[in-house]
C-alpha cells in the first residue's frame, strides 16, 4: 500500500468515528452545529494517525483505539477554534473557510471549544470491548492532559501571545514550537504505545520519535507561511510574519530551518528503527512531514 | 462538630491540597498567577465538599480523595473565568474582584480557563496511595466530562447565552439550570459515592439527593440576584435581571420560586436517609443551601 492510501484509509476510519460519535441531537443545536462545523472542516487528522501508527507499530489492531485517537482530534480542534478567536490570533479564515466565531459568534466558538476539550475525555474513555487495560487507559489520560495543558499546548499559545511583536529569541521561539505544537504530536504517539502496553525501549523510541516531528511540524509550518501560498494555507500567506510571531524562519532564516527539520526527521525516522518490520509507516509518515517544504 | 465548622475544615483541606498542587513553577508565569487568582479568588469550595461528603457518608475518608475532590473545583473556576468574559456575560466583578479578564486581558483569560480544565483532568487521576480502584476512577471521569460539558455544564452556558433577552419559559429556565449549574453540583455527589463503590441503592440516594440540591442551589442564586445586596453578592444586585437572564424568580416570581427551592431540598434531605447515621451532613448542607434565601 502506498503511504497516501494509508493516510486516506486511517482518516477515513477515525472521521467515521467521530461523525458517528456526534450523530445522536445535542441540546441547544447551534453548540452542536458549531462542535461539528470545525470537527469536519477538512482537518489531516493527523494526530489521530500518528495515534494508531504508533499502536500498530507496537503489534496492535486500529480498531481497538479509535475513540482514543479520535479524542485527540476533538482536542487539536478545540485548540484552532480558541486560538482564531478574536482575543488570541483574530483569524478570519482556517482551511480557507470562514472561522468558528465567524459563522457561530464569539460566545459559541468559546463554548464549542470547551464542549470539545471536556467531550475529549469523554470519549477517550470509551473503551471498546475493554480492550484497554484500566490502568494503561489512565496513564494515558494522563499524558494527553498534561501535554494539552499546562505542559504543552496551553503553556506554548500563553508563551506565543506573550511573545508576539516581540524581538525573536531562540529560547522563546523553543518553547513555543516544543509546547504549542509538538507537545500534543508527541502525546499522540505516546498515547499508541502506553493503549498498547509498550515496552519500555519501545516507549523511549516512541517519545524520541514524538519529540522530533512534533518539532519538525511546526518549523515546516512556519517555512509554508512564508513561501506557501494562499491557496496551499487555507489562510492568508505570511498571516504569521505579519503578526510578528516568533516562528523558526524569524530567528534563523528560511534556509537554516529547512535544515532544522530535517534534522529532526532524521532523528524521527533512526528511533523508529527499533519497530523492525513494522517501522514503515513511522518512517514514511516522518518523511512526508518534512517533503511539504519542498 | 458544627456544621460551619465542618464547611471551614473541608473547605481548608482542599484549598490546602490546590495551594500544594499549585506551587511548582508554571511557564509562562502570567498564565500561572492568572489561573491561581481565579483559584484563590474566594470560592465556598462547595462543590469538593459534596463530593468528600458523599464519599464519607459512604463510609470513605475525605484523604483518599482530595485530587478528584479538588479538580472539580478547577473545573468550577474555569467555567466562571469563560462566563465572564465579553463575549459571554461580560462582567466586571466576580466575589468583588475584578474578573480574570479584567486583571490579565481576554487572551491570558481565556488560556487560564483552559488550562485549568484540562489540569482538571490531570489532577483528577492523580490516585493517593492507589486507593480508588482503576475501574471507579475511570466512571467517575465519565460522570465528570459528562456534566461539565455537552451533557451538563457547557450545554447549560449556550443555551443560557441563546436565551438572552427572550421571553422566559419554563422549559428553557429548567434546561439552564438543570445543566449550567445543577449538573455539576450532582456530579459532585456522584463522584463522591462512585469513587467509593458505591452500593445501587446508594448511587440512586446520592442520584436524586444531587439532582435537586443541584437544582435549588441556581433558584436560591436566582432569588439572591432579586433580594441580596451588592456587598453579599460580590456583584451588582440584580445584575441578571438587567441582563434579561432566563432565571426562576422572572417566570414563577420571588414567593413561588421560594417553594419550589424548599421542595427540592425536601426532596434532597429524604433522599439522605438511606445512609441512616451517616447522613447529617448531606442533610446539614442541603438545609444550609436553602437558609441563604432567608
Amino acid at each position: 500500500m502506498e503511504l497516501k492510501q494509508y493516510l486516506n484509509e486511517m482518516k477515513a476510519n477515525v472521521e467515521a468515528y467521530i461523525r458517528e460519535y456526534f450523530e445522536p441531537k445535542i441540546d441547544p443545536p447551534t453548540l452542536h452545529e458549531a462542535m461539528k462545523y470545525s470537527l469536519f472542516a477538512g482537518g489531516k487528522r493527523i494526530r489521530p494517525v500518528l495515534c494508531i501508527t504508533a499502536y500498530e507499530a507496537c503489534g496492535g489492531n486500529y480498531k481497538d483505539i479509535l475513540p482514543q485517537a479520535s479524542a485527540i482530534e476533538l482536542i487539536h480542534t478545540y485548540s484552532l477554534i480558541h486560538d482564531d478567536l478574536p482575543a488570541m490570533d483574530d483569524d478570519d479564515l482556517r482551511r480557507g473557510k470562514p472561522t468558528n466565531h465567524k459563522v457561530y459568534g464569539e460566545a459559541m466558538a468559546i463554548l464549542a471549544g470547551d464542549g470539545l476539550l471536556t467531550e475529549a475525555f469523554l470519549m477517550f474513555t470509551k473503551n471498546l470491548d475493554n480492550n484497554i487495560q484500566d490502568k494503561l487507559l489512565i496513564e494515558a489520560i494522563r499524558e494527553l492532559a498534561a501535554c494539552a495543558g499546562l505542559y504543552g499546548m496551553v503553556a506554548g499559545q500563553a508563551m506565543d501571545i506573550i511573545a508576539e511583536g516581540k524581538t525573536p529569541q531562540k529560547e522563546t521561539v523553543e518553547f513555543i514550537h516544543k509546547h504549542k505544537t509538538g507537545a500534543l504530536l508527541k502525546a499522540s504517539v505516546m498515547i499508541g504505545g502506553i493503549l498498547f502496553g509498550a515496552s519500555q525501549q519501545q516507549r523511549v523510541a516512541l517519545h524520541t520519535y514524538g519529540r522530533n516531528i512534533g518539532l519538525a511540524f511546526q518549523v515546516v509550518d512556519d517555512i509554508l507561511d512564508i513561501v506557501g501560498t494562499t491557496e496551499e494555507l487555507g489562510k492568508p500567506k505570511g498571516s504569521d510574519y505579519a503578526k510578528m510571531k516568533m516562528t523558526y524562519p524569524a530567528v534563523y532564516g528560511i534556509e537554516e530551518s529547512k535544515q532544522i527539520a530535517a534534522k529532526f526527521i532524521k532523528e524521527a525516522v533512526q528511533a523508529a528503527d527499533v519497530f523492525e518490520q513494522r517501522s514503515g509507516w513511522l518512517k514514511q509518515i516522518a518523511n512526508y512531514l518534512l517533503e511539504r517544504t519542498n
